[in-house]
């Protein structure tokens, strides 16, 4: 029973006019003129505005575009720190995503002027022009909700002062009624996840990827006529070639790109029309196939909406198999970086195959060592990337019922696992492997050793490998 | 020098012609009749044959048509026990494996009699037949090798057999010259790798979530007229059927079959033709295609000839990549299995919104109460496969040169993953999904419960709600 | 109200006298003499006897000692077949604690004919002796309940053999009331998890480790005067000496170990005593402290009663504790294994500092190359045991209310990693460790290269480096 | 050949004084006063000095003291961006470090003004003054060097600025000569590694638990009498007190405690004074015990030197062992929030036996309902502490030889965890469990109807279960 009415009070303080709140906002009218998004970020945080939530007043800095629900958030959740903040390639894709909403949303009656307001807001969203305003660490609610709503909010207070309004005011530009329009947390922000992934993906993973092809794929042309000792289990095998040594590199690095891109059809798919549950309530018919259409238009890449809108939000299978094709490269990234520190070991008491960049002054105890200090940063990146998988699948296992609430910390991983990739591959592509040369002394030294000691010990054998010699040589 | 010298002692013992070998194997032609394979899994274990390696004498159990070098191994490598075994449908893939290239290696000119008597006794090999002939367990050397050479000697000594031929004389078939023919350990495992991932793949895995896919679709349509409250964040939310719940899990299960299929283009090239290191060294030109050929053939699987070898022996990216979409799918199984035993808490404390069919007796201390059970069994499984997926990241990771030695490890989670998916897929169903009954009543007092709340706290949006439950319904 | 209904029929047929059951179980006692295990296992699979649960009748085999109820599990679970089974040391940690269990309710009163019998049944299980009575796999439900059923049934069929009773017929032994008197599957099967996994820690994991500790100290030594060049980035750095090189290895075995012992104290508490839900609901006042003891007496182990009940069958963290230890083993592990095959690397292209035994034929086209089939073992091995290690994590963390349901995926995963760890300590020690060797011709060919190399190029330091070289001989 | 002129020229840049460099150093020296760590951040970046490595030279900003080295690794490492720089912990063990060294070298004779320059300059790192002068990320070379020589630069110029000297003149204090004497990279950083991770877990990690603790452990108390259904299997099971059940909370949360400071004694072992390979070259003997004493001294925890150098700088499996215990306590948060929200399910559909304070405005859309937002937070932290624990084990088991090279990625991984693990604690504390609340009509109306449906199904149950309930009731 107590309960039922502690419900109504609450419930009356969700509806109850904040009417202090526009004394204040007033007040501030005249000495907070329209402002362009730098001078916002130069105006002293010392000062503040007054804002109101159902919870009561809260402080906010008069130069940030965010608004009440956001503070609260940051009170609320004092978890790790700036480092933790929502990864920028979530608000970015906010950004497309609400500029989306409002295009769509002024096609079925939405106030133009509004309409287009939020347009603006939202590009400069979208362009990074106001990472400043997007506080909210990973760790907050588990859907998300309070960043679309850091998102609204800013959007809002950003339309607001392109229309001459007053920050806070909600006037003419509200942050649920009119950009969140049509919209709910539970749909936005997997829509945000997937258009986040598939841009990071297209704008660095596969680059930093594709980079990395062409120049192990160079190396393997320029090395194609340099035999060398193969080695399995580590020790000494028959021969090959340098240059299909790297081409097994090549090949690797071939699949990852095609593993990633085959993951990609799912993650294009977008939950936005689903809204609270996956039914679409307060939605229009057909908002969800124009809002993909929209962000497919603003991002050139193929959105759809999503064939079924309850698996689009209660589970995020499609980023724990991105995640999972990012794993699988991320092994064979190791493999490779492995290979190539352990051929360039050296100088005396190593392999010696091959010779890799000095990038960097050495040991001043031990001249001439070469560390290979690009297949270390691979080497560490591949096994975050390892990690990263299972912290997304364990939070991909554990949705429940109608809402997987594990969302912020999913796409963290999976954004930060597509960016060190794309990243390190790039760094150790221009720092490493386009510099690697072939030690053909010593690879020659060790081949015809190892072909004495076999021709010694079995004439026969001997035989059949100096014939192998020779066919790989012509 | 010393280390010369000792390489030429063990060359030469490695050529030495076991003299004494032969003598005994005469003298037990005459007390050991061809046999069948059935007859040889009744001989007593007690009496032996003596056979020969490099490194001296081995007593082999005359019921058993392995020899040397898989007792030798079993000497060396006592990890784990019987239940470590090389999983049952490698062998079976090595034996599909050795008839195609006997059948090759008879194109190419292997004489007739030895290349059908290996073939028939691969045959045997892949029906399953000869199973108590690999005693080898997973953690043996790490190329699989020794699997390799228990296969040859099995296959040898079974053709042996069946020529009339004595056991161990490696005459009329030799288990290198004959049935290893054009082929190395370094290829012939990872074939067999993908040859029996592709088969359990399609017999188990991709049936069984079939089998659920398709009872949850029917259950969908069964709940379409069912409108119940939704969940988010474990909390009421707005409504939707019961019918629209259950869909999100027939896209999850669906996709899970995408995911999977998505991934066997690769798994579905071969090593074969490799040979040690990748260059094709001892074969002939087109042997790879032709096994390749007869293996798809022979299993109806659009099997290939793996474009890169170097990358096929050196690096299991294949593998992994369908660890990784089994890992997805384990995730999609668990949201699905924990709804559902959510869904069917109860009897009186729980949601109680569906009635789980009831298999085994339940508890003596509290009657009424329907555990789970189905659910649980298939969540288990689910963290098993994620474990797995670990187990084969950190394996393919860690390949070296030309040759990666985790092959052992890897398949066998590989396999492990696939099986219990696929089993529990089709237990699930049969004993859970199928089974399941909505318990209307239940779902129709909370859903008139949650409604009159929102309407007594917020008439308009008790509106919106009736309205969208209106619609739901019709 | 149908659903009140469907209760109520349940719970009749709970509490039905199975009349049909004893008349066909009185008409067999004629034609079934009291069997020895033996003679149990002898006996033809084809005849069988029936029995009754609340579901119905079920066929028995006339030759195990189970019962209706492991039946309808084994109908149920149809999920990775034989290899898949409930470990064996699970099984005879129940022994263990169905004795322990049976002499403190002997002390609380049992009739001493039924307990004794109890006790001795309980022994044979505890002994291995009915191994093939367990036929139930791990994926069954979560609670591992009907294991324990399995093991009443079991005990209550021999020990009623023993009586000169009838298989089936529950008398004068009962499975529930007398076998599992004063438990519940929720507190028994987590004890026996303990058990079980304190005893395969204390036989074959701390064995394991201590041999290959041993072994590596003794190379320590052997190694002391031998001064070699450093690696670090895997490339020459300043001399140490091999051993200690080995010491680094000794230490974090040695580590190893005390890891392991310090997650123990946590395993050794048992969750008997708590029953159902956590409250000793059914219980006797000091039963939970008695039966702890008597298990530490039988086993020699410290074992305790849980301090904490709830947290005992609700939770399994001191699993996840142990697991996390064995995977940091197998991190160390790891990092021995790879050192000592790549120092061991050639014979003519690698490293060359290490001879490592040779234990099986080499390769054929390869003479002379000894592949680190052992170090090829273990580190497989360590691979699993990461694997396990987060299938382990994942079911712990996933517990639910009062009950923990992935407690036989647990168990299986934990003595999964203990057992091959442990073996594969062994085996790494005899076939490999023990006999390594120092190639001190090619340890002093690239110790004075580098050194030459050094001085050369900066007599400063090169007189530095002497000194270091002199120091590590004196 | 050509290797070893490469090496000699190489070698020859190394000595090469940089002739260049002090010209424009001392045409600096007039335009650059002295100045403070804050009007350095003031500073221009547009404003550059010229430095030089064996390499070239280099601008380095004015207003910065870290110079050419730490410019060339930010030129080298574009991986990531600024959220995955070195995390400040380190930054500030390291100054620590550098401090305590200065003391001892101080004590072994190093010049007192330059030693006690360097130790202000060292405690201004370690407060934290300087974090703006530590631009490099995580993803280096695997050893660390460069934060080291980042460290080594900074107290340096920042020492020479205090000593009214040129920055970038490399004198009075010198990065190498003065700043690491005595050190290497390979012993600095794994120590800063040990004493970064011992401080977060002191300072942050084990307070939060141990808050978290202290709360579970009232309310435990506060809900002594509340007697409630438990439930297993997620079903009706028997009663139990509401304080029972929290009585597992705390007693997981104490344990999670005893795991943490059982991994500490290993974690409080410095490898300083192990030099390059663990050998202690360039070492005064003495030197590692009394640092790890002076560090002891400065931080209050009972830091000791390393036993053996070679495991220290070789592995990191303190590391993966604390990281281990951190896996197993966010198993136990996990289990705790998952329980928590599940049980303040509601209002009206879900379990509703807890009342869980509201934090922030719930749904617009759905009044009444409080989403249990904290339990989201700390779970989805729960899931990335298993992913980082991955992440660490796969770089704690790559270690090759004498030196891990995955270190960077290592610590950040631990200090991630630590930190999350901590802050999560105390925001669920103090936003969650303080404030829940039992739900006694609803706890009492669940009891009696299970209680009902007992009795009415089996009275003889039902009375068992009326007497339990009796005992918990007094």
């Amino acid at each position: 029973m107590y309960r039922a009415l502690r419900l109504l009070a609450r419930s009356r303080r969700l509806v109850r006019p904040p009417a202090s709140a526009s004394a204040p906002g007033l007040g501030e009218a005249a000495v907070l003129p329209p402002r362009t998004p730098n001078s916002a970020r130069m105006a002293s945080q010392n000062s503040f505005r007054i804002e109101f939530d159902t919870f009561g007043e809260l402080k906010v800095p008069n130069d940030k575009y965010y608004g009440a629900q956001t503070v609260r958030s940051t009170m609320n959740f004092k978890i790790g720190g700036a480092t933790e903040r929502m990864p920028i390639p979530v608000i970015k894709a906010f950004g497309i995503l609400k500029r989306a909403a409002a295009e769509v949303n002024q096609d079925y009656g939405l106030d133009s002027k509004i309409a287009e307001a939020i347009m603006k807001a939202a590009d400069e969203v979208a362009e990074g022009k106001l990472n400043d305003h997007f506080p909210l660490v990973v760790w907050q609610t588990g859907s998300g909700t309070q960043t679309n709503m850091n998102v609204n909010e800013v959007i809002s207070n950003r339309a607001i002062e392109m229309l001459g309004g007053e920050l806070g005011s909600k006037k003419p530009v509200h942050p649920n009624d009119h950009v969140n329009k049509s919209q709910s947390s539970n749909d936005t922000f997997p829509t945000a996840m997937h258009i986040a992934a598939a841009i990071e993906v297209h704008n660095v993973l596969l680059p930093g990827l594709q980079k990395l092809h062409d120049a192990l794929h160079a190396k393997s042309k320029e090395f194609a006529q340099i035999i060398k000792i193969g080695r399995t289990h580590t020790q000494d095998a028959v021969p090959l070639t340098l240059g299909q040594e790297f081409s097994g590199y090549v090949q690797q690095v071939k699949y990852a790109m095609a593993r990633i891109k085959a993951a990609m059809p799912r993650v294009y798919e977008l939950a936005a029309g689903g809204t609270a549950v996956g039914t679409g309530l307060n939605t229009r018919i057909g908002f969800a196939e124009k809002v993909a259409a929209k962000v497919a238009a603003l991002t050139g890449l193929p959105f759809v909406t999503a064939p079924n809108k309850f698996e689009a939000l209660a589970a995020h299978d499609a980023l724990v198999e991105l995640s999972g094709a990012m794993n699988t490269s991320a092994c064979s990234l190791m493999k490779i970086a492995n290979d190539i520190r352990f051929l360039g070991s050296g100088p005396r008491s190593g392999l010696g195959e091959l010779i890799l960049p000095e990038n960097e002054p050495g040991s001043s105890i031990m001249p001439g060592k070469v560390n290979p200090t690009q297949c270390e940063a691979l080497t560490m990146v591949a096994a975050q990337v390892m990690g990263n998988h299972v912290a997304v699948t364990v939070g991909g296992s554990n949705g429940h019922f109608e809402l997987n609430v594990f969302k912020p910390m999913m796409i963290k991983n999976v954004l930060h696992s597509a960016r060190l990739l794309g990243d390190a591959a790039v760094s150790f592509t221009e720092n490493c492997v386009v510099g690697i040369q072939a030690n053909t002394e010593r690879i020659n030294k060790l081949m015809n050793e190892s072909l004495m000691l076999v021709t010694a010990l079995n004439p026969h054998i001997g035989k059949v490998w100096e014939l192998c010699h020779f066919r790989l040589q012509n």
